[in-house]
């Protein structure tokens, strides 16, 4: 099984509001071209269907077997096909950026980021994980990007530690 | 640097007949996405203009470090994605394979691999390593993929060892 998460939000002014977020699964049991077009396709429907601006996705630092990080590898090469096909600049933020700046501490446990996920978006209910995590990354991206980070590297510039 | 290979190759009867082939390299000083964007671009421009039926791609097992298996992976979903953009299947075969159809041994060297390219397309030059690798995968593929490993298995199932 690999899931593939996303998250659409609106940037209105400096508010953030929920649009859409969910999950494409594609079972281990499938040829890898079906699966990829699958991921794809939905991706695909996703961007037509709410017409994003812009698209983010999380920048990965693998550390486990090769076979997984190569599946992994392969699905967010498709992911981020699926954006340049639709003419959409894709940033890209590691998972210590996005911590950094939705719970503001770049490594902040899983639970943590889901719980501003919802906070920040006033959602009723908890996303998936793996939704959360996109929604994470878009807020992230809405945010600016480097968010807290580039103020520390604003603050290092002046000759001064934070 | 990356480079992604490939291969055109016609079938017509029993014969094969050389086509096209090339690749496409992209800078890694530029950023992931629009190197990915170019991987799609150009396979997708290939296969536009000699509409092939078929699609065949090397399936590999890496263990080389985390940050190239990911690019690796990444490169391997694009192409993927350009054959299935097109309708087209796509069949993976592993080297293993490719140099049994192509050399007769699966353990041959990519030289060995390169010059029986040359000799079973009746090439006048020698193509790049990276052509000559998916030549000889798309090779693979029109001999019916499994080659002589099927024959090895139909005789294993018949009891008796080759």
């Amino acid at each position: 099984m690999h899931i593939t998460g996303f998250g659409i939000i609106d940037k209105i002014g400096s508010k953030l509001v929920y649009v859409t977020s969910g999950c494409i699964k594609t079972s281990s049991d499938n040829k890898l071209p079906p699966r990829l077009k699958l991921i794809l396709d939905g991706l695909n429907h996703i961007i037509l269907r709410h017409a994003p601006e812009h698209a983010a996705i999380e920048q990965v630092f693998v550390n486990i077997n090769p076979k997984s990080t190569l599946l992994l590898g392969q699905a967010r090469g498709v992911a981020i096909c699926a954006a340049v096909l639709n003419n959409l600049e894709v940033s890209e933020y590691t998972a210590l950026q996005i911590k950094q700046a939705v719970v503001g501490n770049g490594h902040a446990k899983k639970e943590q980021v889901q719980e501003m996920v919802v906070k920040l978006l006033r959602l009723e209910g908890k996303p998936g994980v793996d939704a959360s995590d996109a929604l994470a990354c878009a807020i992230c991206h809405a945010h600016g990007g480097l968010g807290t980070l580039a103020g520390i590297y604003r603050q290092l510039k002046n000759g001064r530690m934070v």
